[in-house]
């Protein structure tokens, strides 16, 4: 029987090889790491390696993502679906053993690390996903969610904003099945900590109302054991675990510096590690008695077994709600939602309102999310202004997490990466609004939304220099532009009440991705449409006026700037020219359309055409090329009312007119 | 002679007077902070109304920026340059007192505030560089550097993540002369706080280093004094005041509830508050006695006076330091610095060296910063990989603040606005490193630098797919586009050593605005130019090969991508066309060319164009149009040595010729 040690040391062997074979890597966190996680993965946690998506299991977030050989030497030894061969490719195109972890690449892979910060967040989104999910379903004696999140994070995470957005959260709304492991090891990349990291990090986490377990020797499995069993006693309140670990653990002339951080150790330094740590196996060889102390394959499948017997009790008793409960956690939309939805958007068109878009967006989520439980909202404060409750919003609370509300507080990033945390842990759609201007603090967990495929919405309000007063600052000139620019998000600017409803509509049934919606404070009036022009719209872009026969001249408009694109082509209209109108809500989605239909919309030899956006102008000029031009604003904005100042940067009906009177004339 | 509460009483009545005119604007939190910003100013700050920039002048920041009222209310009051006919235009186009307080518009006020967080992140750049500028100036008995920064801040910015970076970092480096001022008044934009906000805000600046004054009741004057009192005794470490306070204090139905923060009370109310507060004056109207227990005109008169004398006695004894330091001040730089910049150049012309550009941008600084005393660098951890230390490189420390290099922790956000901080408070030129990827993370804080005009320099390595295996996590894809969308952002993308030296050359002389220099891990290889091609470099975009006569193709390309363009250039020219390739290393400044010079470069007869970059491909369609080609990856990357990626990928002479053959046979 192998010593609790002699089985960490096959995450410390495993993880230098790997690194050393790459010749690129990080085996200091993971060598540092490796008692913590033997104790944690040995004694503790609950899953099951046959069945990564089992929906009970416990989550285990490496937010120190550069240690992913710690994660694949885990999945690997505990018997997931990763075989050594793929150990030994580390790091190599299209293995599943990718640098940092990344989900989707690898069965038990949770959430994609490696932004430093976010992973801890995401595992707060997860926990509190569990929260809610049982306060939804649980019944009394049924207890079918109930899971802990555990994750790892280093000093890097530490200092980061964004560990001090969530995990304040997490403290405000009690997420007590979090244990965090601090990685407290004294270094960065640029060497030891103390000159740049002071914290008395375990009492700031006691300052956001955290269990904290100070002082926790990391190599000392017994210390380890009595703390978990510290923080699992404590359900009311999340645990840190303050672990004193030395970086690249075993390595006789590297370890405790930074040199072992992120770069392999070197032949002669791994043979010297193997001596220091007794391991006399060669090369990604492990032996079989450290194989079977690790295997959770049989306790795998037997608590997984245990709970399917507990959720068919679940079922017999309450069939309906376990039916929805195996429904959300699928991903599936209801039955009846399609109807609905279509619905709501027919009676939208109906109502042929003008009305800000925001508040358009605020009308289909009380229109929809009746016939979507599972749509979660949420705001970085400024509900009141970004619309995104409505009357059926409930909040979630420390004591009650029945609602369908979060209440993020002024934390947009920390919103971005606590939204991805519930994506992925399943049983919730959610989405988060902010001003569109600040979606820049939350920039990178709106694009790792899109690296991780997630089902996440932003609501970005405020959308223009049309928001008035508030001035530069808070003026949105780059932010429509930039955010298309991140791969795989689909960016929808609606026009008017229908475009926003059906951009809602796809951005709940998009399941490959999120989607962000960019709306107006002022009021926007509502386009007609026949039926073609309405299921068009969800083709990204569309004709919405056309002429008779070939235009003279195509404006593509979208939000607030398709009224000024209608107005001029009326003024050209009635010049004589022949004008066509294009709505293009999501370029993203207008790009995948097919040829022939991009090119009965925008019809190559029509070289005459004129983008409006009230913003930065780079998105537009791959459909307006060198004889076209692009009406925008590339400058920051002012403080006045919105309507002077879009008379002061000239959006009016005759501006926009003579920039494409000047266009067709060449 | 007024009492205390009647002085305060007058920011409360301008600022509720000026919000109702406006109808918009944030009467809340100037009515909440009046009775501590009466005593701060009128017994504390070292200021001169009559020269908003007297170097040593105490600096105050309304991190809370929607409170601008209250700092417009105090700089009128105590004699700025800010007339009454200016308060009454609040929030008016091309008034000096815009919704936000903004940078450049108001003589007083010393940052541009608003997006949260980000103020009280600038005071600590702020009193950053007065320990910095003491260390490296005062003399025995010559104190000329000794001012205080004080910060007003609010729950808004306490739960941003920003202000958990940089004021860890200010207790580590022991800003002893930073006095943060809590605005606790409970209320967000969402309600009472304590739904999404229950941290102990008091311990957590403990846990920084901080000293704090608990629980100051912010109406009582006499309390607010001796809290500043004890802050100011306490020299070793910044200060946290947290001051209790009512939101809207003094308006009877609106005080300590969401509904006065952010809208105008309405007359009514307005009228009700001054019964209230027993203000009997008319709107705008400030009676004589008030002005007169406010104005600091000859107080500050007399400061500066005294300081000026006490720096000619400086001068007197140390006649080149006090030169130095008015130059820097100035933001002069050295009489010399052309002259060896240039000669820098040269010398690196004649290596002609294949090197990575982040080496060769560590060999630009190490070859410049000899000149410029004032240059200060710094990174986000990652030193050792951005390569922004260089031999002469000295840390700052809390003991030792002489140095000239800032280890700001991974911290990017922070970074990047205590840069701001710093260049606001002059005798600096800040720049920071990180890796490109995380210029996400500091983004609002890099357009602020461009909004306020900052000289400020962002060393953003690894800035593609080339730097391998940490995978699509770490592979830039759409950040040098976006920070491109950025206005008055300068981003630099050089193809070899000599454009980088050319480009931080061009930073270091900017003096009004920012610049990102973009830069990669892999080599480089040197491009042979003229006199005439090297001086165009500084033009954005330039010819850096030709052909005879007309070209039938333009290849544009910047940083890696340009070996790649002319070896395909090559390949073309073997089978009889004529290729031209222009490198582009910073379009912001190629548009600003003109007309003739941009027609010489990129003749609009020349439709055969194909730009190469590999990352989004947005910006370059611009210059492609509908007939060219943009080579690049609209998708994320993924983990595998750089080398195998880019070949992956399809970045390769070969592909890239096709491209241009296809675009060539339109």
């Amino acid at each position: 029987m192998p010593t609790r040690r002699e089985l960490a040391n096959a995450i410390r062997a495993l993880s230098m090889d790997a690194v050393q074979k790459a010749n690129s890597g990080h085996p200091g966190a993971p060598m540092g790491m490796a008692d913590i996680a033997e104790v944690l993965w040995n004694d503790y946690m609950q899953h099951n390696p046959a069945n990564p998506s089992w929906p009970d299991r416990d989550r285990f977030v490496m937010s120190n993502g550069h240690g992913s050989m710690l994660v694949y030497s885990l999945l690997h030894l505990s018997g997931y679906d990763l075989p050594m061969d793929e150990i030994k490719q580390f790091r190599q195109l299209h293995s599943k053993t990718p640098g940092h972890p990344e989900y989707g690449y690898t069965a038990g892979v949770e959430t994609t690390t490696g932004p430093l910060g976010q992973g801890i967040s995401n595992a707060v989104g997860m926990a509190l996903a569990e929260k809610m999910m049982a306060a939804h379903f649980n019944q009394p004696g049924h207890d079918i969610v109930d899971h802990n999140t555990y994750a790892f994070l280093g000093d890097g995470c530490m200092m980061e904003g964004i560990s001090h957005e969530t995990c304040a959260l997490a403290g405000t709304l009690g997420l007590g099945k979090l244990v965090a492991f601090w990685d407290d090891n004294g270094i960065s990349i640029d060497g030891e900590v103390e000159g740049w990291f002071t914290d008395d990090t375990p009492a700031r986490f006691e300052a956001y109302g955290w269990h904290v377990v100070r002082g926790v020797d990391g190599h000392d499995a017994n210390a380890v054991k009595a703390a978990i069993e510290e923080a699992r006693q404590n359900s009311d309140k999340p645990s840190l675990i303050c672990c004193k670990t030395v970086i690249g653990f075993g390595s006789p002339n590297k370890c405790g510096k930074e040199e072992c951080h992120g770069a392999a150790l070197g032949d002669d330094e791994v043979a010297l590690t193997r001596k220091e740590l007794g391991w006399e196996h060669g090369p990604f060889e492990i032996p079989g008695d450290i194989y079977e102390g690790w295997s959770a394959k049989d306790k795998g499948a037997k608590a997984e077994t245990e709970w399917k017997e507990r959720f068919a009790a679940y079922k017999a008793a309450h069939p309906e709600l376990a039916a929805e409960f195996e429904r959300r956690i699928a991903g599936h939309l209801p039955a009846d939602w399609s109807e609905k939805a279509n619905a709501y958007i027919k009676q939208t068109i109906e109502k042929a309102e003008k009305v800000a878009s925001r508040k358009a967006s605020q009308n289909a989520i009380a229109g929809m999310a009746p016939a979507v439980p599972e749509l979660l909202g949420g705001s970085a404060d400024l509900a009141g202004s970004n619309l995104t409750m409505y009357g059926g919003s409930k909040g979630v609370t420390r004591d009650d997490a029945a609602g369908n509300y979060v209440f993020y507080g002024v934390r947009e990033f920390g919103m971005a990466a606590i939204m991805n945390g519930i994506a992925l842990h399943g049983g919730f759609i959610p989405y988060g609004g902010t001003f569109l201007i600040f979606s820049d603090y939350a920039r990178n967990g709106i694009r790792m939304s899109a690296l991780m495929k997630q089902r996440v919405m932003y609501v970005l309000t405020h959308d223009s220099i049309g928001l008035g007063e508030d001035g530069p600052t808070h003026q949105p000139i780059e932010q429509t532009p930039s955010l298309r620019l991140i791969p795989n998000l689909n960016v929808w600017r609606p026009c008017d009440a229908v475009e926003t409803a059906v951009a809602w509509k796809a951005g709940i049934e998009r399941t490959d991705g999120p989607s962000a919606f960019i709306l107006s404070r002022q009021g926007l009036p509502h386009m007609e449409r026949d039926g073609e022009q309405l299921a068009n719209i969800a083709r990204g872009g569309y004709v919405l006026k056309d002429c008779d026969g070939t235009p003279d001249l195509i404006f593509i408009a979208t939000g607030s700037e398709i009224e000024l694109a209608v107005q001029a082509a009326d003024v050209l209209s009635g010049e004589g020219k022949k004008v066509r109108v294009v709505s293009m809500p999501c370029v993203e989605l207008f790009d995948q359309q097919d040829p022939a239909y991009r090119e009965a919309v925008l019809p190559k030899a029509v070289r005459a055409r004129v983008a409006i956006e009230a913003g930065a102008t780079t998105t537009w000029h791959k459909f307006t090329g060198l004889d076209g031009a692009v009406f925008g604003l590339d400058r920051f904005g002012e403080s006045a009312p919105g309507g002077a100042l879009l008379d002061y940067f000239g959006f009016k009906p005759e501006n926009v007119a003579q920039v494409a009177r000047d266009v067709m004339n060449g």
